[in-house]
């Protein structure tokens, strides 16, 4: 699976968040190997909880795996990550973190740099149109 | 609701985690003013659950409030949080983090205080001998 592909399952899980009334921030994770090991999306209004963001769902969905088999992921998401987001990665030892875009909400990426972890951002329209429709139709979810 | 008041819970959270078979961490949650906003344990034994840890577990007990009700907050928990509860406390404004001990596990404890969190060690030596015990009888799930 390459980034385009990978990319493409996490814009499409914001979009599936936002269809059921939640932010719309999706998230994929690709191991070393370019496999799936799971995709997610914000689930603060669908679950009532602050700690499913769209990478950590897309974690938990992952179920419970041997450290190894996240080493070397890359964690793909369609907004800049959250503080506990950024840690997550970390804690996983994802390597790459590829986002949609960080105009909406910058999050912590220089962290993430600065742990030697390759950040790229894909500086989607899609994505920040998204999040722009949410913030202006929701802004007090947001 | 005073810091051994509070950090008991969080210890009596880690002792029902290593009832139910799981990693014996707790955590617990109160408010600038005192009052127990959540609890938790880590779940990733019960739960198969990558990303509910102690601290996040007491986040996700605490349903979704608004960020007012985090802000200056006081995180207690029996281990040295991971990055990705380090990364926790910060998104939601906790500005105290209490710990158990730190020598069986060193988390994110000078990232917190480089970003302005007040750390406390308690050096409980109950938590300690609860996590070797753990490690020394479960080494594969820790």
């Amino acid at each position: 699976m390459n980034d385009q592909e990978a990319f493409a399952i996490a814009v499409e899980e914001a979009k599936l968040s936002y269809s059921e009334g939640g932010v719309p921030i999706g998230a994929a994770l690709v191991s070393k190997d370019g496999k799936l090991i799971g995709r997610g999306h914000n689930m603060r209004v669908q679950l009532g909880s602050p700690i499913h963001h769209g990478e950590t769902s897309a974690l938990y969905n992952s179920g419970r795996l041997p450290a190894s088999a996240y080493a070397g992921s890359t964690m793909y998401t369609t907004l800049s990550p959250c503080d506990m987001c950024t840690g997550a990665c970390l804690l996983y030892g994802v390597s790459r973190v590829v986002i949609g875009e960080n105009n909406t909400y910058l999050g912590g990426e220089a962290y993430l740099k600065q742990r030697g972890v390759e950040v790229v951002n894909m500086k989607s329209q899609e994505c920040q149109d998204l999040m722009e429709k949410f913030i202006k139709e929701k802004p007090e979810t947001w």
